[in-house]
């Protein structure tokens, strides 16, 4: 098999990418470990940035999430007993879109096999070799049988615990992460909607985070200890710890049946450089925030976008500069990502171990943020995603 | 001896306090440990905020400060080998004052002196009576004889060290409090000023400003090791140091002959309630923060601007609300110079014992809040002391 662009890993960065390719007439194969139906039924994010939006749009991807996503102008900070509105287009001129991953996810698989894309699913024993040289293979199991595709690069879009970033030998890379002491137990739940926007909530107990997926699927989260089990909480204990955490003398979060229940432990990662002879990393294979900023899907269509760019250049040109500065465009706009998510992270969750004093800074930076007009606005340029260097 | 109010303490925050109170024509006593060349020559705090410049200017203490202070339109944050200018007067329609704390003192002990106010230096052995009654009084020892002073109400403005804070049960206080593993290895020096406006560096071997005093005397500090030594560190090894942490390609700190070294620690501290009885304490007495944000004397001259509006309520009608709700009302400034302070010097300095993760994040905040027009202004504000509540 050869192809120009080989593609490890059908999320929404190795899809958007091979799509992106394909619409500048540059041809990728896509290996995926799951099945078609895993990727398109896990429900993960779900908050676009309006550059996000755009993009897909641009890349004829933009129907159904136009028909079926929720645009939100604005979100909530719950704390202190009060909600304080976040007005997202009155402070930037932007909303965001709320339109499940997954559903990005079908988009886009709908989009490649309309195209006759070459996309792999239930692949295994995937192996990189020859990045050093011009011609990179990667060897992979499908149906039952060997393969070998020559091409002239690889992606790596693989995840965090794919195998494209350990291809890059660990002497050459400079890793960086913080594991947070805490945990999300997320929630899927057939209710309405809670409430029109997001709410953020701090509390003295924990965070907590009301979002949504539809009109009767909701997705709600309170900070939990990551080493905790899914089964110590019944449905009763979750009620009580979301109603002590979010509502508000005359809001409160609706109830419903829950169907999902799930712990997430929460991190930071980076991993410099994203690129290594002829292999290239983007979204979560190179790099993880904590989900408190909604910036992971938001990050790895930013690298897809610079990559398509540099890709596209070679193709025209030969010329290799925009490859070579890869990294280094896209890790501008992913450690501004970092510094948000952790702040933010650490701005709304309970910080155990740290001093009466920083516990009481946090309070001081929320009523800050919520009351100064400019330390606002810089949040929300940050949620929206317009403030990167 | 009998006065209205008692005032423990002729810094700034006493003897303004008596100042403005004698303005209203309420009567006061300041008792002040030091001697008066003492508290007149002891360089501190430099930089005065428009709010603090225009309440000692419509206190009638603002002739020499104008003659003599420099306004500075901004002030220039200096990293990555380049420097960034912070355009205060652009960003917030406000500039600062530089006029060191000392000459504030000088101008408000010539003003207590003209009024022929009760002020003693060289006081001792002070002891607080009774505050918990209509009656408190407070006892002190002054050229050789035992005095008690009767008085409606006891002001602490003794600073962090004085009896003032400790005449309140610890039981009733809430302190908190963040030392930080850091100093500041301070210099004055016989020179032009380096720079037209002060320079605050961040360099990987730590953070570093230069200050000015006057045209002929510059301020300066680098960080160090609380415990070190002003012995290990000569001319030569200071001027290494500072030259390395701040001078750019176009830029050098000038040297001169160096007239003072110390080394000071670095903390942040409040105690809470500010107030218990008929006694309540004012700046540095109730709060301490990182001179990182040149807050300390601002925070004081706010503190007794609240308090002397209170006490003017008292004495012209009889109603306590606002003595009652003084704590309250001054610690929302306090707080929100609490977070900037430790905000500032968490960005600025060096942070040993962080992980290279946090290291990066702190040079992404720097170049965020460096290019966000909306975080640099609410940086500038903070500055300037527009931000609070």
């Amino acid at each position: 098999m050869r192809t120009q662009v080989g593609i490890i890993g059908a999320g929404p960065a190795g899809l958007l990418l091979s799509h992106l390719l394909h619409l500048q007439g540059i041809d990728s194969v896509v290996l995926e470990s799951r099945s078609r139906e895993q990727i398109e039924s896990t429900i993960r994010a779900g908050v676009l940035e309006p550059g996000t939006v755009d993009l897909l749009a641009e890349a004829g991807l933009g129907a159904r999430m136009k028909a079926e996503g929720t645009v939100h102008d604005g979100f909530e900070l719950a704390f202190g007993g009060k909600r304080r509105r976040v007005d997202l287009v009155e402070l930037t001129g932007k909303a965001i879109t709320v339109y499940a991953q997954h559903e990005v996810l079908k988009d886009l698989v709908a989009a490649r096999c309309a195209a006759d894309g070459a996309l792999y699913f239930n692949v295994s024993g995937t192996t990189i070799d020859g990045i050093d040289s011009d011609a990179p293979s990667i060897r992979f199991q499908h149906s039952g049988a060997e393969h070998t595709l020559h091409c002239d690069f690889v992606i790596g879009c693989d995840g965090s615990q794919g195998v494209s970033r350990a291809a890059i030998p660990e002497a050459l890379r400079q890793d960086y992460e913080k594991v947070f002491p805490f945990g999300w137990f997320g929630i899927l739940v057939e209710a309405p909607p809670s409430s029109d926007e997001l709410v953020y909530a701090h509390h003295d107990r924990g965070f907590a985070l009301v979002s949504t997926r539809s009109s009767t699927v909701q997705r709600m989260y309170f900070q939990c200890d990551p080493k905790d089990s899914v089964n110590a909480w019944s449905d009763d204990r979750i009620w009580a710890e979301m109603h002590t955490r979010v509502d508000t003398e005359d809001q409160q979060v609706i109830e419903g049946r829950i169907f999902q229940k799930n712990i997430v432990g929460m991190r930071s990662f980076v991993s410099t450089k994203m690129q290594h002879g002829r292999l290239y990393l983007t979204g979560d294979a190179a790099h993880i925030v904590p989900p408190t900023g909604a910036k992971g899907l938001n990050l790895a269509v930013s690298d897809v976008r610079v990559l398509t760019a540099a890709l596209q250049e070679f193709y025209r040109s030969g010329r290799e500069h925009l490859l070579e500065a890869y990294s280094e465009t896209a890790l501008r706009r992913i450690w501004r990502a970092e510094h948000f998510s952790y702040w933010m992270t650490r701005m709304m969750h309970r910080l155990d171990g740290v001093s009466p004093f920083e516990q009481q800074l946090q309070i001081a930076e929320l009523e800050h943020v919520t009351t100064s007009r400019s330390a606002l606005t810089a949040l929300a340029e940050n949620y929206v995603g317009t403030s990167a260097v």
